[in-house]
């Protein structure tokens, strides 16, 4: 299912307008937002806090979009 | 447990070499880095694939760690 999950993202991320904003390559974009997933579902479990998902994803988008670290 | 390590590696990150160098603050590197890694064991668990964590990992500090994307 994961690896399902990561070629469906990979292939979302392959566009012009995607690569051009991503920090790094659409395959290693997928892999680190599958990885990542599954660590957002572990903190869920520890802390039940949404803001705190909510501002960990944000960091992680903030490093991986080239543009929205820029602002 | 998570709330420990999260502030020993924000306190460890808190340095001007290092602030210098982390594409985020030292307080979303360290809770990135915390979430990150909680993913890293689900995935150990499901591939069981030393060279596919790692290669993920390095995809992370890539994008985490100025000086590394830019080589």
């Amino acid at each position: 299912m994961l690896d399902r999950l990561e070629r469906i993202l990979a292939s979302s991320l392959q566009s012009k307008e995607s690569q051009s904003t991503l920090t790094c390559s659409p395959e290693s974009a997928a892999r680190l937002l599958v990885t990542f997933t599954r660590g957002l579902v572990v903190i869920e479990r520890v802390y039940q806090d949404t803001d705190r998902l909510k501002a960990t994803a944000a960091s992680l988008l903030d490093i991986l979009i080239a543009s929205r670290s820029d602002l």
